[in-house]
């Protein structure tokens, strides 16, 4: 054994609707030392996303279901500790996906080295810079398609995803109208983001009639994260030919029974709608590009990021729980000591 | 006024739900002399197709709402009795979109000279050689975009595009299988059409089984003719990266208040689906390759045709009628005396 103990989160029990304290166990292990080609490694944030709650479900919808009883993953950041593989030195920062841990031992060749262009950011790889920036960027712009002065309309658009959306649209010359479930949520993406009118889901009424008001021109892109009445009023609400990237539908993620979805799917034929299910893992051949335009935006102001911040493993959990009840702010972060 | 008079169907009023005979109403009109450019012509036969039915309503979904109280419009051949235009000669034969009346003037612009590759299968260019067809083709190929060895379902399949996609699907090296509503379509489809297996919707159980069960390797594209339960099914055993070409979703048109959609949109993410609805208007451009490959396809007896022929325009709307009932059996055809 190394002189290192870590603290894992395990999964313990399949939640049925919306996950609790219950379905969950903090636990803390022995770490072994690195064999020839692994390392170990403290991390210093992990992420906390939707997609996560996929993968409890025994089919899972996302890729595999995490097992029962052992540490559930996802991204993470930290530093490496101890190596026993020429690729990674002690101190390098390393970009893994070990999360729901606050240490672990792996092979050097499932993590991949950071050189971060600021290091007081390095939560920024979580976020505009990681998974949830990049998914924005292959999903508006290689299923969304939008075209300078188009009208994009994005749903939880202050979220991890959704607010890089609404930028990244801004600076692709679209207009853009974002959909969030608090005032202070809308008066930061029109007040910081530039977004061009944000509805409050909540307090709008009809959603069809609240997005029509603020799209005049109709929707000609639509980036799905919520599903549901978020669907059907982009469909009501939007032009012939538009597109539809579908990243999400968190609003039935927590259903212990499926719900019904909407009631005019049939404008996909009439407004000749084109639809595009993705999951960003199957897109790397973009993440250069990806990179290159946005560490650029990033250090020239023109992308905001906002972060909510946890701190410990221990509240790693209702982290988590908090991204479905909509408190959160921005990119939920859990950082370690 | 010219020695003609012509038999018209107006529609009278919109119908809610299921249309009926007393949302329309036959009349007899003298029919003017054509004028410079224009031409007098008799109608041989006229299309009747679930498409007309959105036209019925007062916010259309596809193109423009019929007006009350005016004859209906749609696909038809006919053939020249006046000519006021150097373009087209008495006797010649004309597809034309004037469909829902006997006789009528109009400018010979309108309408396109048939060369029929048999005189005697006039009506082949309401169907297979008509929009249906290429409806069949443009979305299939287009959309759908079949890899010989892949797994096509098709639901409303023995209809006038349905056939045309099983058997287009079955040239193009593709495993077909289709969804109806009668013993005597599955039989035709199977016996007749080569296609690999066939599921009757209203005898089956629950659907989604059904096509696993005869889709062991999962679905690759579905051809979305109905909608709803087909839907669901299709999302539900559909494979990684699925194509989902909606033409049409027969099963909400006649819906006075809309339904609710499938519960697993869902799938649409994690599967990476792609669903393009189309009109088929739109893809003129293939319409000279379609041609090309369906006449031959057509003399060689690989691509089967089935006809319900209805005499008589009096019996025109309950031709129309039969499409939602299940009663007609391939393309419903209004032949005219």
């Amino acid at each position: 054994m190394s002189k290192y103990t870590a603290k894992q989160i395990h999964l313990v029990s399949r939640p049925s609707g919306m996950p609790s304290q219950e379905n969950f166990k903090l636990l803390e292990v022995e770490l072994p030392v690195p064999q020839q080609g692994e390392v170990l490694v403290k991390n210093h944030y992990m992420s906390v996303d939707p997609y996560m709650r996929g993968r409890m479900r025994e089919n899972a919808v996302y890729a595999e279901a995490y097992a029962l009883n052992a540490v559930m993953y996802g991204g993470a950041v930290g530093e490496v500790l101890e190596s026993a593989d020429d690729s990674l030195q002690l101190g390098d920062i390393v970009a893994n996906g070990a999360a729901w841990q606050d240490k672990f031992v792996a092979k050097a060749n499932t993590m991949s080295k950071l050189v971060p262009f600021d290091a007081k950011q390095l939560s920024l790889y979580l976020g505009t810079l990681g998974m949830p920036g990049f998914t924005s960027y292959v999903g508006l712009l290689k299923f969304g398609e939008p075209k300078p002065g188009e009208t994009v309309f994005v749903s939880a658009a202050s979220g991890a995803v959704g607010a890089n959306v609404c930028q990244i649209a801004k600076l692709k010359g679209c207009k853009v109208i974002g959909s969030v479930g608090s005032d202070a949520k809308a008066k930061w993406l029109l007040e910081e983001c530039g977004v061009d009118a944000v509805i409050n889901y909540k307090t709008c009424g009809d959603l069809s009639k609240a997005l029509a008001a603020a799209a005049p021109d109709g929707v000609d892109v639509y980036f799905e994260n919520v599903g549901g009445d978020h669907l059907q009023a982009a469909l009501n609400v939007m032009n012939p030919f538009g597109r539809i990237a579908a990243c999400g539908m968190i609003a039935s993620y927590n259903n212990a029974e499926p719900a019904a979805g909407p009631n005019n799917l049939m404008l996909i034929v009439g407004k000749k709608i084109r639809i595009n299910g993705f999951i960003v893992f199957d897109h790397d051949d973009m993440r250069e590009e990806f990179l290159a335009e946005m560490i650029p935006w990033i250090q020239d102001g023109k992308i905001k990021s906002r972060e909510t911040v946890v701190e410990g493993i221990e509240n790693a959990v209702d982290a988590f729980l908090g991204l479905f009840s909509g408190n959160n702010f921005g990119k939920m972060i859990v950082k370690f000591d």
